[in-house]
Formats: structure tokens, C-alpha cells, sequence
């Protein structure tokens, strides 16, 4: 998605150990306007699909998922990181070892609002070692939904976890694709759609 | 805002402790096409504010702000409730006690992004005792920036964070106003606009 790497370029930051801030615009701080197109790209690239819902995980994942709902007409689900007594009654859940605080967390999700009835669309900002899309993953088999694509923002495909989920069959859809960082510079991959 | 009203009283559902689950539709399960009058809801109240920006609080006020600041056109900063080695830099940052969890927490929001040009519209999905929306009112006296309005979802009157937050002088807009919950039915506040 060019206008997406074109901003990239622009005001991503790359930082020591394969770290690419995008916090300017995508995770911290958000354009809006940036994100519409990319909620209208996930629908191009998943529109045929017949999903029934967008599940994410939070934090970062929630805005994303809930602008590109507005173009799938479809309920946003979001996995949460850690119990709260706000949660009750059965979940779903998946333990999940985050890249980029170093630490394990337990993703859960209420039974009630996912199950065998739906064909659902994953989505989320990056895609790393691909250990929250597997949980995210796990959760979906557990619900016995059909998981009908898999659409990420960036994917840092050097570090495996995307290609990882094409072989093993995913309809995995990445609108920036980066091979290498060096030299504080991003390279990407060619698309491949 | 009646819609919302008829929504919270057809599928909320009231528990123990005074706690109100909406997240068939608004904090774990969303519904878009709710959020967009939501969002347009708090246009119509704030528009005339030149409102720079939009603050919020991770995770549930995220999809609630990201559909809002499509009206407004501005971008969109969520505070973090936890230290990420993706954050670096000088952070605002603010203690906050958590109601529903029962814990204290930090949130932060790089100071790049928030600052004394700046007129900030802070939205969020629930006020209790008012204790993260004080946060991200100390994070916005930090940064220099106007405080142009506070809009709120759901505020559980009984809790009197709401009103403290009038009597200080807060441009305050709460959708829908609970004044108790009473053997599991919820009981709304006259509408005070």
C-alpha cells in the first residue's frame, strides 16, 4: 500500500534492536484520515470474504479494527490482556509472549461473542514473530470460527512470523511489507498482491 | 442520548459492586454503527470547541475516540497505561487508581505529541469516580494545552466523579447520566442539554 510505506519512510524511526517507531501515526498518536484508507484497503483485500466479525487485541489493535469495521459492517471483538473483574463467565483464552515488552500475558475473550456460526477477519498494527496473531489464532479454534483472513498494517517479514502463517495455509494480507532495516533505513519487500 | 439509553437498557446488564457490562456493545464487543452516532453525538456537543486533538486512555476509550475523530478531523493520542520499551523519550505521565481493577497505574503520553497550542477534546467510554479522566487532565496541565471538553459515554452519577468535575469548571458532556442501579435495573439522570 503505497501511501502507506510513503509514510513510513517519512516518519517511521528505527531504533536499535529492529525497533520501527510508528507512534507518530498508528500507535501512539493516530491519523485518522491514514487509517480509513487502510480500513478501506482491508476491505478491498478481504471484502468477498464473508466475515462476520474483526477480532484484535488491545491496545493498539482497537483503533484499526474499528475503522476498518465501518467499511466490513461488522462487530469489532477485541481480546483483552489480563483478567479485570469487569470480565465474568466464560472466556477464551490464550498465553501470548510479547516481543516488545519481553514478558508473557494471557489473552481472553468471552465465549459469547465468538463461536462456530462466524467466519472472522483478524487485524492488527504489527506482525513480528506472529505470537499474538497465533494467539488470536488459538482463540478462533477454541471458538470454532472459521478464520477467513489475517490483514496487518506492517510486518517486519525478517523476523518470520508472517511467512510462517502463509505456509501454514493463512490468508495473511500485510500492507507493508519490511525485509530489512540498516543503517536506520526501511527496506521493503516487494508485494506480493 | 436516547439511543444509547435504549441500548443500555436493553443489554446492559447490572452486577454486584455497582457495575454496569456493556461489553456486548461498547468495552469488549463493539458495535460500530452505535459508535458512529456516538461519534457524531459528541461533534454536534463539541464542534464549535476548535478542538485540536483527541485524548483518550488505553484500551476501551481507543475505538470510541478513533470513530469520533472522523467528525472532528483531527488526530487522535491515546495515553498508556504501562512503561513499553517502544516509548522513549520525555513522557507526561500521571498516577491513576483503577475502580475496576482495584490497582494504580501510570499513563503516559510522549510530551511530542500533546502541547500549548493544542485544544484537547478528552473522550472516554465509562466516568466513575473520575479518577483517569483527572489523569489525562493532569497530562494535559503538563503539556500547556487547553482542556476544550471532556466527553463521556456512560457516567455513573452516583459515583460523583461527573459532578466534581462540573463544580471545577470542566466543559463536561455525558451521553447517558446513571443516578443508580437498583435491583439490577438502571436509573437514568434527567437530561441536563
Amino acid at each position: 500500500m503505497e501511501i502507506l510505506k510513503q509514510r513510513i519512510l517519512a516518519d517511521g524511526v528505527v531504533k536499535e534492536g529492529n525497533i520501527l517507531k510508528v507512534d507518530s501515526f498508528l500507535n501512539h498518536q493516530i491519523d485518522i484520515s491514514l487509517l480509513n484508507e487502510i480500513g478501506r484497503e482491508f476491505h478491498r483485500l478481504f471484502r468477498s470474504e464473508d466475515i462476520t466479525k474483526i477480532i484484535t487485541i488491545e491496545a493498539s489493535g482497537i483503533a484499526i479494527a474499528s475503522i476498518a469495521a465501518q467499511y466490513f459492517h461488522v462487530p469489532v471483538v477485541f481480546a483483552k490482556k489480563s483478567a479485570s473483574k469487569n470480565i465474568d463467565g466464560e472466556v477464551y483464552s490464550s498465553m501470548i509472549r510479547s516481543y516488545t515488552h519481553g514478558n508473557d500475558y494471557t489473552a481472553i475473550l468471552e465465549k459469547k461473542f465468538l463461536g462456530p456460526n462466524d467466519r472472522v477477519l483478524i487485524l492488527d498494527d504489527f506482525l513480528a514473530t506472529g505470537k499474538a496473531q497465533l494467539g488470536l489464532l488459538d482463540i478462533a479454534r477454541q471458538a470454532g470460527a472459521d478464520v477467513a483472513g489475517i490483514g496487518i498494517v506492517i510486518e517486519k517479514g525478517f523476523q518470520g512470523g508472517g511467512d510462517h502463517l502463509r505456509d501454514a495455509g493463512y490468508n495473511l494480507k500485510s500492507l507493508a511489507i519490511i525485509d530489512r532495516m540498516e543503517d536506520g533505513k526501511v527496506v521493503f519487500r516487494e508485494d506480493s498482491f
